[in-house]
């Protein structure tokens, strides 16, 4: 019988660790921590440090993750992907853990947020707890020392395939952009449209941008490319909300 | 000369705070404590036990807040109750830290969302940090074990205000309300809505409903008035997804 925690990490400072989080890495009995492969070698080297300094010398199982099938249809490549790593999941915790026990995972950011672990832990049959964690959109909003919302009013958080596909929405104030690896601000008409802009928000390599969007918008897909060469992987989010 | 620290508390577990949250706590010189006044005093203790754990014996000042004009228009009302709290923060912190220097004060969620913090401290013109915290959106789906967002869509968050002055938008997939102190769910036609709500988030008068809106709406609205009259005072929020 396993028991999954899964604990938000935040977006890559060690310190975005909640109380709570601490506590259910020490108390869980096994760490899975899944390899995304080439290129996450910073962020495995980070999850490894917090479990270094959080539960030295305690049990973990690393796996190496499966990759989605490109050439599928999103959601149906999606589907099959995330049977594949269910399966992953399931073999190396039974490898390491064969009596069972309470198992932890340190996801990036939130479990709630564009992340599959809840999915995929449902297909594996184990039940589930989560302990919220920071976002990137905090992280973000901290990181440039704004709020999220304009008074009283909505904030929509979207993905870079649906800002492409859709637009900034005719009825939106405030827009926050995630999973965008095509800076898909570039599809939109810049006029009225402000950007705040973050990459490896809350590590040493952090970047941080902000302006207007025509004059921001190709400065930010310039030191996107860069770094992203630089560093082999990035991660980024972005709001933009109308000036008008 | 004074340097603002503004750090995201969670919603009402102690734990939520971050280990960034608890340096920033203990770097500070000063911890500004507004009271709300009556009926909040369970989150007054929770923050005096956060500071007893974390900084004991550590320089704080309390300060009472000024409450907003309700007959005035919401936006000039809001600014008008935004320049008094100003001025209580500079006159609490001018009495306490005369020399100047940093001080922290504990946001109930995370600064950036739906919180004065930031836009009062730019009043004082004290130039203010952020430690991002665990919002109530998070704290929600942690409690629900369910994710945020169906997959690659988008989600809104939104007021009680919005809600019932808009409806359930159109084109919405999931939409999570705040700051709604009506149960505004009421005003929308509940066929095809699914519901997940949450008060307390965190803390261990914690509640959780969930269900079709249809059947689970009156039912929140019913246990949501009786919590708050037992309480004094209530803090929920909730998650829309139509399932149609």
């Amino acid at each position: 019988m396993i028991d999954l925690v899964l604990v938000g990490a935040g977006t890559g400072h060690p310190d975005h660790l909640t109380l709570q989080g601490v506590r259910a890495l020490q108390e869980a009995d096994l760490v899975l921590l899944p390899r995304k492969g080439a290129g996450k070698e910073d962020l495995a080297h980070l999850r490894l440090a917090m479990l270094a300094r959080h539960r030295p010398g305690g049990l973990v199982a690393e796996v190496d993750l499966p990759v989605r099938d490109q050439d599928l249809p999103y959601l149906q490549g999606v589907e099959l992907w995330h049977d594949a790593i269910a399966a992953a999941w399931e073999a190396a915790v039974r490898a390491a853990l064969p009596e069972g026990g309470t198992v932890a995972m340190l996801v990036w950011g939130d479990p709630s947020l564009y992340d599959s672990s809840l999915r995929i832990a449902a297909r594996v049959g184990w039940p589930a707890k989560v302990v919220p964690g920071i976002t990137a959109v905090q992280a973000l909003c901290a990181a440039h020392v704004i709020p999220l919302n304009s008074v009283g009013n909505e904030v929509l958080i979207t993905t870079g395939r649906r800002l492409r596909e859709g637009g900034f929405p005719a009825d939106a104030d405030r827009v926050v952009v995630m999973l965008d690896g095509e800076c898909s601000f570039r599809a939109l008409a810049p006029e009225g449209l402000f950007i705040w802009w973050g990459a490896y928000l809350g590590m040493g390599e952090e970047m941080l941008d902000m302006g207007p969007l025509a004059e921001a918008g190709a400065r930010i897909f310039e030191a996107r490319a860069r770094a992203r060469a630089a560093h082999g992987w990035i991660m980024d989010c972005y709001l933009l909300a109308r000036t008008a």
